[in-house]
């Protein structure tokens, strides 16, 4: 879309368009005003839509979130209040529009996802997914391990996503790292969940995961020891993936979501608990299962733009 | 769920709870205070739920209409205001409950559409099905056309259905006309399609259906001619369906759908063009595309479950 | 409703539909997919709802309350996250259905309830109730106190439900404490009131309560000491009954009640304080004052729901 | 409150205060910024609250009706833009402030209302209530014949409050017509019920209505044919009283309200059906059942406080 | 943003992203799917944002509307189903972006407008506004003016926008007419006003527009004459510009608005009022007062966007 | 508007209305049922609504923020919970209307709050502002400081509101603090905001405020610290204005503002921190950027006129 970023010669080539040009609400709402191309020459980092949810298996409408998200995302500035870091005269950051999804197949999206994530890791984009469900991080995350072989994984969420099956079907938005794990894309000693609550399905549902190595952090636990137990475990030779699904957070924080589990972080323990992973080297990140229909008021969508811009300064942080 | 009915011995085997013992908005929502059982003996008239928008291209929802639907439907009484007919002195209804439906999988949702309706019409109930979005016709059509035959069809929508795919899909909710017209369920000159509206995708859009014969009565016709282009050309020898897609409404009185289409029919025209069709045979009923997350004030499922009232009592005439 | 539970033979007479039978949101809302009867038999933990709210003095809408949490509990599952106990291999549960209601008449109210809990208690099942108001905890509590005689009552609210009258009405929802203990029902001593919070009427108008020697914890001393003054002064060897306002919990989480109070209790630290009951014997349960129009996004049925399958991990750890 | 009502000689002794001193959206809210007062000498007409839900069947909320309509009320202006009377220099106009209800006590706040419209009528105020839920009528009107002996009645409403009791009750807001029939406040002749619609209880519920004479104009009548063929049924040599219960009106122009029947009137409609009656000689009028916490962008609080002004306009043709 | 457009070589330059690549709730949200720039080369139509409503005298909000209706805007298709006309075919479209809006300074806006239009003009592109408040059309009519000379406006409003002032304010959004007959931008007997309706301020307050020569049609008058007494009075000589305020819709179908008036068109009415200027030349269109924060469920936003892709039909025609 | 109030003759001359004489949403919605009326004689505090949102520069609305605090005010009571305090034995207490303002001009309305502000001081009355936006403390603080002198500023916020301009405005809500010390009225040490937090827009923004002394309490601070840090800092020699800027809230808290901002405060934590502020001495308060157009029941107004319960005890515990 090419607007006219600040005339500021410190910044990088793509940057959010200057908000005294025209107010914040104003113009086509791409993400937090950047640029919009799908030209990579000289980005460093690219925001893409994923606007999918034929994986749900409760509340649908996360394939309104990445539209939604941008709408919000225009409040999001420049500099981290903590690190003091500014994101784009460290970082060439562009949206780089959606992939092109089938709300009907599956198959066929997970195919476009890897199109696209190809394209971007071939040209060495650092990719932040606006989702859609949580099944959209198979192909991402596959996509992931073939350029960066292995790579712990962080995820923010209530559930674990490690069932088998839900009706005889193995790709849920409940499964993904289960998939994952079976595959070699992951290993379980480097997965680490935070925030992870609510009644079970059997007494042994946790057996699996525990068998893997999987690091559970519950929202109770993180109420009284926030991250150290994650902290401690975590090995910092890798590289880690960021998966932020929003139902992390409490439902009173972020009712726009699909399967809402009461119990959860406040929106202040999540920027916090991201922020104690500044100085690990992310080699992607992704914000999921914002479901529109569900907000109010924007709450949502503004706390998963935050996320995004909490995730870009991460990355600023290691430029 | 086999609550007391109505200590009257006129009504039939089956009717509502008695409001006098507890109040409408009492007891567990089935619909129309009916009793639930799926002891089909006995039994003239089945609403079935079919908890499925896994076939929708624009807003999902519709998976949680039949509950929806069942909560407001408690306001539904037993005497049709202009037919004066009571329903239950002439038909033994009940709740069924819903089809097992598969959120991730058509195929085999489908497949228990067509096992539950195959019992219903083994057990020669009448059956009224809540969607779930317009997809699941097409095993109930097919049902239909099995037991009955030859049949026509009355369908109530903004859009003609008539698609013959999107991003290479052959099932979704704007194809199951094309699809049954293509399998012979159903024949051209007997299909008529009442609120169709809205800008149209290409120049030729219409001429397949006009090429298949079907009869369209826009929006805008019905305004300045009502039913009578329909009720001319219906061919009253043969029984008939009844499809009724929320959306041929307009969305001011029916804003909780997943395809909106503005300039369209007003509920009370809604409910003067259903009557019109007294004296018909009717094998069958819906009325799918109800997306409560969109809905106000029970706007939506309101105008479905008083529907489901005139359905009943255009079987009930026919008793 | 007799819907086919679980085929596992290590669960009890009644439990939840299976899930893998059909997704969470399909099928007649029953409480947590349990079958629905009145048939006490074999039963040893019955939901009941009290769809009543003739005796609010600010927002009404609590009559609606038992159907809209039905309906968000169907998310509920079997096994609790820290007590590892599978709830329905220890407790035969069913969805009793409501109370016959009078929305006009709050001493027929009185009366229905009574009479159903009656029939509960003589068949030895453990009752939690879905409210309706405050005020009908009055013939519960005395169902209660006929059948266990004296007991201990733990109560979760914004309010101390002590009131003397308004309006020269002795029983509306802020006065059944004080009703209680006028009549012998509840000793203040035994009374333990948990989230109280708020701008007073009077200067003295704690003074009654603290002559009774009810126990208050405020919003405020929960922050800083968690439930420990209450624990500490707990009898252990006299049965509870615990009944939750879900106004003691902060209308941020609680949204769709009648008289919130802000500043109340987080949904997590709601589940922390139920949790910190573990151990004692319970002979009762409600869930009152949730009113679905002031909801969204089923923030505040989903937290009732939630409350409700702890409630029964407590009542099956006592198995 | 006494604001500085327009410096417009011309206007009566009390006029709304004037929008060129402040936005129409600013100050307490009255009815229409008209004054506040409780001092009858020399008033003409009064606008009074009546905050009482509690004779409601199914979605309570019109407790919060006066308040929601005055907000609403700030865009009324001064002249009709039919008749071309300037209202306020007809009448002078009051907000005489709300009955004092006891929300629990139908006895109580029928002699509350009583009281209030003695001292109305004895100083010769026409009074307009907002309601409230139906039932509140029986005062008022029993007052109106009190003071005026004879007098017809034309109601809009969906339904028509004849019935005889309901779970025993005898005064709920669905039975007022009938009660006022027994006692000779009415007479069936004199009464005209326009909008009614919907499924009937009974095939005999009409039988008694017509019995007394009533007249019915059923939505889809009133469709066909308007207001006529109840002004040929008019008797003109009496004066009449005016209520509207709001759900005459369809859901989709009035949302907001307790017991919605699909298929009724727009908003253009209720204008034109009441700009029909000019001419006649009214006593009073009333605004009744609408429910705020249902109401959406004030759709129905601005249909409410619109219909006030027409009540006015008709009232100042009269002077 | 330069996305792929149909690879169909009968299209224009500029049409909208084809839906079979993605879904039409994919991308970022530029107006119908079609390209956005603001290179003017090779266009014929622009659709340009103008997010502001610092003119507004009641609810504000409209600022948001250019992003809202964009969203909304995904389901325009291609061709109209009355005339026929596939618009692409006719027409090289393209979304141009936003004015610069100052929230905080009217007069540098309509600078900034009159910037943008004079360069939209210069160009030769037929623009369509989404507003913003309706004083946007002061710069854009004086625009038009100085390339046009004279020319007719055609306005859909429930106001007349004639008021002098407001609170010693001369331009306000209840102005703008006012200001354009006084200015010589526009003759009285060339303004159509479509929709008027509601209280007046004063006797005389039609008094002014009647002496201009200003066609007043109001509601109640379009219900019942249509639009023949506006195409009876249309100088066809002139071209014209179309204003289309959605409040001259009723707030039931448009309740996103910043002054709703109840009793105004239906949509389908507003449908055909458009459509009966078929054949006229247009200069311009605008739809303004759309008020996000206000609407339901996409009900304004879906209207708008429909309105837009009518004032595209119109355009084509002319081609 | 002179109601009769509680007939006690401990309170002062002004007090609430009792709601034992009618119901607390009853009655015409005065702040928390106080008296109405603009004579200042016998008067100790007085709260007085500013209807104005014009230098907003994000979500607009604030300007019905008044109202809807006041009909949420009716909730709040006599007694401090903590303080034990009788408010209104110890403050004559009315509600005074608003400020005349002039939606479309910052001047004239700063001229009128100065005006009033005016009025209230020479009559030694304690004011407490229901805002409107933030721009409005610019007038009150610059009257506050000619009658006081010097006085401390405590403000609650999410932003710093020490922006020099935006498009060129030096005056819109984000810039009053940093006018008011350039002007003199504030002095940076004695400036102390509490619940700063999100991203900045340049690396040095933060700069200027240290410069000028002033105290910043992030909420991340506040989490960890209370209000420790800024009750070491306080000069108890002088006076306190406490201004309170909703938004330094949590949205999930107080989703009615127009700038959220995600990991704010608790309502909990906002009650807490404004009572550490116990024994200074304050002379005036107010509660701006509450928006209702984006709150839902009540959250965001029920929490604000809790705060001016809290300023009210504040201001009665120095009497």
């Amino acid at each position: 879309m090419a607007h006219p970023t600040t005339k500021n010669n410190t910044v990088k080539k793509y940057a959010p368009k200057n908000p005294l040009l025209s107010p914040r609400f104003g113009d086509i709402a791409t993400f937090g005003r950047l640029p919009h191309t799908q030209n990579l020459s000289g980005v460093d980092i690219a925001v893409v839509g994923i606007p999918f949810d034929g994986a749900t298996t409760y509340r649908p409408g996360a394939r309104f979130a990445p539209r939604a998200i941008r709408t919000s995302s225009c409040m999001n500035r420049n500099v981290h209040p903590e690190y003091g870091v500014h994101i784009y005269k460290k970082l060439s950051a562009i949206d780089y529009g959606d992939v092109n999804c089938n709300p009907l197949n599956l198959k066929k999206t997970f195919g476009e996802i890897s199109k696209t994530y190809g394209l971007l890791l071939k040209a060495d984009v650092l990719p932040i997914a606006l989702g859609g469900d949580h099944s959209v991080i198979i192909p991402i995350l596959r996509a992931m391990h073939q350029k960066y072989g292995h790579f712990g994984l962080i995820q923010f969420d209530a559930h674990t996503d490690t069932a088998d099956q839900a009706w005889g079907e193995k790709i849920h938005h409940g499964t993904p790292i289960r998939r994952l794990l079976e595959d070699g894309t992951l290993r379980g000693r480097d997965v680490f969940q935070i925030g992870i609550r609510g009644p079970l399905t059997s007494e042994d549902q946790m057996e699996w995961d525990r068998k893997q190595g999987i690091t559970h952090l519950t929202a109770e636990e993180y109420q009284k020891k926030g991250m150290a137990p994650v902290l401690r475990k975590l090995n910092r030779k890798i590289p880690y993936y960021l998966t932020f699904d929003v139902d992390g957070v409490d439902p009173a924080f972020a009712p726009g979501t699909g399967t809402p589990v009461v119990g959860g972080l406040s929106s202040l323990q999540a920027l916090e608990a991201v922020r104690a992973l500044k100085g690990l080297r992310f080699i992607g990140f992704d914000i999921v299962e914002v479901s529109p229909p569900y907000d109010h008021a924007e709450l949502t969508t503004l706390l998963a733009s935050t996320l995004v811009f909490e995730f870009m300064a991460l990355a600023a942080l290691n430029k």
